[in-house]
């Protein structure tokens, strides 16, 4: 799942993170083996008990249920509690696209974004991903943060001292910040839509809506008592507004599947898509851009990085060489291109 | 379902389209005798041809077909081909939310809406309705159009001669406008998020999401192919853009439906989503404003007009005269109150 990440560019979701979990695992704030079970189910659907695994593992073994369910009966759908994060939400649905599936996949997260109106941390940045095929085009794959920007963005601004545009974060009073400093100082993301003209409300339906598929629903925690990713989050983020309160099991995870061939033929829906792709992709832009489809700028980088390999920054390798060290398993740095970004 | 829209203070989608459907039945545009059928299907999908008829009619129907299959195998789906205007998309999830279902409905509409870069209408407002009952607290209901605003906001700018917030509209170029008489000149409306530094790219998304669903799914038309709402409309609003080619029949809905009770028990699920409920209306706000849940401006305007009536302008008024002089159906002034807005 890591690598799916790193070769679609999405870097602060690849092997950037394998020390993270690494902690985690160390500390025995995850179970290494876990015995991942179905607890609930209907002929379409499914709940399953992730017996606080990673989520990297545990995801990908109920997005296969979802898949095998709509195999049967032509839609599945698979709540899971007691997990981790799993990586990037746009991993799932590759797996349904090869089976000629419509697939989605949702997490809950840490809270760090306010609802509309709101002036504390509620919701996670709470990601949806679909993902759907076509036939002679590539795939078009959704993936999605339902705040207005993900929170590696504020930090990049904190890290280089700039200034962030109008519509990301509030400060801890609920007052628009373009400093990141303030937003990091008790203050909160803004969901997609930045403020109620613009229609911020939509936004924290999105994620609402998110929140709901994977807590309430599974049995996991939601919303502010949603656990923190890592160890360190409990002092850098989590601080403030984190509550030891739990309603629920570890973080939840919704995964669904709807075979294409369960509404009409797979072959017409995906000439269907073909010329969807390229409509969209033909029509006019503004001067300088293009219109892309969904998936585009991470197909492309899977395009270069399948080649040319994926470049990791200084720290990562540090951190690879340091779990090499204390596992023992093998790491040769030459095997990597540095890159200094 | 349009005295559902009423209600629920959303006057736009109410009785006052009732003439605009009238004028498409007496102008043939739409088959007043539908015989809507299912054309594809598995346990829990099914593809319903909705012969032109009323989407007012078509989408009722496909929306209990989804609830009867998430009955028998805990899911239920049903994309709908050769529909037409289906009215307030919330309207559908309540019919879910009554069977201790979460309900999901969704629609295309014709194109104004450009995609993030772009710089011509290519998609529709395209709206998305989830419903998620609770126990002792009221539903939780969403009902959103992708888009950064309706279309209808747009014209009231224009009708009272002000000028609208950044982020609503680009002109004909694909320059963000404040205008909106230079919007309606060939512009178009912006997906949620605005701008690609705000994320119009996820707006753009969810937008896309509901076309595929609704279009290439069905059998429908999608996207720029999609037909106007009203005869009207291919002057006022389709004329810039509009194609007279279709690649499907009538416009598209997409219906849904989750038992609860196919993930955990249903009493289960709703006490945690009474608390679910009372954690984020008691949940920190800016100062003059409250968390509020999805549904509760709705939920307001039908306490107050179930009681106090639906007050109707006097064009509305006039319009429901003149389908009463033309078909001979009674039409008692003196039991509507009218107001002046």
């Amino acid at each position: 799942v890591l690598e799916a990440a790193d070769l679609r560019g999405i870097d602060s979701h690849g092997v950037a993170r394998l020390h993270t979990y690494f902690e985690l695992l160390v500390a025995g704030a995850i179970n290494p083996k876990p015995h991942i079970r179905v607890i609930h189910e209907t002929p379409s659907t499914a709940t399953v008990d992730g017996d606080n695994g990673l989520g990297l593992i545990v995801g990908p073994r109920a997005n296969a249920i979802a898949i095998a369910k709509a195999k049967t009966v032509g839609s599945g759908w698979v709540a899971v509690q007691n997990t981790n994060h799993y990586g990037i939400a746009g991993y799932y649905p590759l797996k349904a696209i090869e089976e000629d599936m419509i697939g989605m996949s949702m997490t809950n997260t840490t809270a760090l974004v306010a609802p509309c109106f709101g002036a504390a941390k509620m919701l996670g940045t709470n990601p949806i991903a679909i993902g759907v095929p076509a036939g002679e085009e590539p795939y078009v794959l959704i993936d999605m943060a339902t705040s207005a920007v993900a929170y590696g963005k504020v930090e990049i601004a904190d890290r280089t001292g700039k200034s962030m545009p109008e519509g990301w974060c509030i400060d801890k009073d609920g007052v628009m910040t373009t400093d990141p400093k303030r937003m990091k100082a008790g203050g909160a993301l803004l969901p997609l839509g930045s403020d109620r003209e613009r229609s911020s409300h939509k936004g924290y339906c999105m994620s609402a809506f998110v929140d709901i598929m994977c807590g309430p629903l599974s049995g996991a925690n939601w919303g502010p008592f949603t656990p923190p990713f890592a160890l360190r989050d409990k002092v850098v983020v989590g601080a403030k507004t984190a509550s030891e309160k739990r309603v629920g099991k570890g973080i939840g995870h919704f995964f669904g599947a709807w075979r294409v061939d369960a509404f009409r033929p797979a072959d017409e829906f995906k000439g269907q898509m073909d010329e969807w792709i390229r409509t969209f992709r033909a029509s006019k832009a503004v001067p300088g851009r293009k219109v892309l489809i969904p998936g585009d700028p991470e197909r492309e980088a899977l395009e270069v990085r399948s080649v040319s390999g994926v470049p990791l920054t200084e720290a990562v390798v540090a951190d690879l060489e340091d779990i090499s060290e204390t596992t023992g398993v093998p790491f040769d740095r030459k095997l990597f291109s540095v890159d200094s970004v």
